[in-house]
């Protein structure tokens, strides 16, 4: 993706392997600064996926392959590793696809987690290449959190059509939902939005029923998991912006990667939904912003039903929810 | 309304007349202190209803009426000080119908201002004991930015029920959502309950979906414009919650004084939506969270369409949207 570090604009993903550590983009610094993070020691990796300084489903799996193979450069027990790994975060599926892949190919670890990484990327490529066909001339786009490339090594999966409908020089605009409480939208979607010069607004959460009524062609939201019938969890408010999408007839799709679909869970009730600390929604900017006498709740994601959504944008083509059966042969 | 100001608990309004002044609550400043403004010239008033110092739809129209009791004292031209006042917030209807009701009574301006404030107080007590029915024991309750005590000079609109439910030694709990962009839920709503002891936590807006659909019993919430069909102005968040409650089946109020409907509109069409400053959603306590290229949308409000709430609790009892039109006779 393009960002600009100490000045210079380059071309990095969100993760990648570097002389024996692994590297990445510090995403708990965007959009003030674009500052680059190595690791050596897989422990402080697990610190780093559970702070969110590495962040997304797919780059979380994908950093997960590069921390197994530290730990195998390191001559460290690569099932102690993965099971310290598995435990940073219980909603993303991506993370327990990419450790069991990785345990599966252990003949040569940094060569396996860097063609997992590849393959991640050229799947995005593709649900680009899928998605751009929903986006018409002068679309108006709503999209939640941050599916882009910071999300999945590169490209990104909601953001893939985007990017690639503007290098074919389409004209569309994208509504940034902010996504409270940690503001994936406001800090990292519209980041690279802005990078990739596509033209685009940030709006509250509260304010996407009100777009949705009046003028949003299309929502394109990223993915946690997908239970076989289609029920889809992501960021928390997804559920929202689609009950309201479809009362309004606006299409509503998801963009993943297959792994991302977990067909050992058959709907809703089997996904797991991770609760954060109650500071994130108590606090901003580190300034307590709500009276001493009050307590939060803050799960972060939640569930759209299949029955919400207009098709699954993926590395294989858009399917509808009642199509996916066929992807778990 | 409970407040503890210099370290003293106290019962004051929202804003009140005092020795020739108008005093109100600095509402800015909230949850982290509780300071008295005074206004001894109703252009600052003026400033501070613009700022949201002073703020929620029946508070601006008391302050208003003593804002035209104070130009009337100081002999100054009470209809431009009553187009000042008017030209403040667009889409509060009790603003024009305080300014209308202080015209027809300007025989002793400050004894009529007194009693507008005090026959909301009144309205909104006989709210609460109409409303307060419809909270059963361990009820959970859902509202949306601030329509308590201080929106409403005291008691409140979508809280009036609540205090009384308390008083009566009902238990129930209440989701608070934060209500981005300016945070009223969670800097005013919640500081309101924690001066009750009313068990509450405080929630992302984009939560508010999560709890309708696994525990929410009962939504209400305020109005700052109601149409003769019933459509509902209130702040930006309000109709994706409508639409969602309804979609999960749970009870919808909006809980208003009969000044806040407008006949003079049909419905949602007529009603004007305010486009507040980017800045209050690119910037959190005062630090900016977005990146430089990028910029925002802000509508303050939204319209909730009749067919979504289930009824308006008013100080004559609670009313189905098609029962409205015999409050117009």
């Amino acid at each position: 993706m393009k960002a600009t570090v100490d000045g210079k604009k380059v071309d990095i993903p969100a993760v990648w392997w570097e002389n024996g550590r692994i590297a990445a983009i510090d995403q708990s610094l965007l959009p003030d600064q674009v500052r680059i993070v190595r690791y050596d020691d897989y422990r402080d990796l697990v610190t780093a996926i559970k702070s969110m300084i590495i962040r997304g489903a797919p780059t979380i799996g994908a950093a997960a392959a590069y921390g197994i193979a530290l730990a195998a450069a390191k001559n460290e027990d690569v099932h102690v590793a993965a099971e310290a790994l598995r435990a940073t975060r219980p909603t993303a599926h991506d993370l327990f696809y990419a450790i069991d892949w990785m345990l599966a190919h252990l003949d040569d670890p940094v060569r396996s987690a860097e063609e997992y990484a590849r393959m991640l990327v050229d799947r995005c490529r593709k649900i680009g290449e899928h998605g751009e066909s929903l986006i018409v001339n002068n679309a108006k786009i709503l999209t939640h959190c941050n599916a882009g490339a910071l999300a999945t090594v590169d490209f990104g999966t909601a953001l893939a059509p985007m990017r690639i409908a503007k290098r074919k020089g389409k004209r569309f605009f994208v509504y940034v939902d902010e996504t409270r409480p940690r503001l994936q939208g406001a800090a990292l979607t519209s980041w690279e939005l802005a990078e990739e010069e596509i033209d685009h607004a940030i709006i509250a959460d509260n304010a996407a029923g009100y777009y949705l009524k009046k003028d949003v062609d299309l929502v394109i939201i990223g993915a946690d998991r997908i239970a076989s019938n289609g029920d889809t969890a992501n960021k928390i408010g997804s559920y929202e912006k689609a009950v309201v999408a479809k009362e309004n007839g606006v299409p509503f799709y998801v963009a993943a990667p297959i792994s991302t679909f977990d067909f050992s869970i058959k709907d809703e009730r089997d996904i797991p939904i991770e609760h954060r600390d109650e500071s994130e929604v108590l606090q901003l900017a580190g300034r307590r912003i709500a009276p001493k006498g009050s307590r939060a709740l803050n799960p972060a994601f939640d569930v759209t039903p299949a029955r919400y959504i207009t098709g699954f944008i993926t590395e294989m083509g858009i399917l509808k929810p009642n199509e996916i059966g066929k992807l778990n042969r």
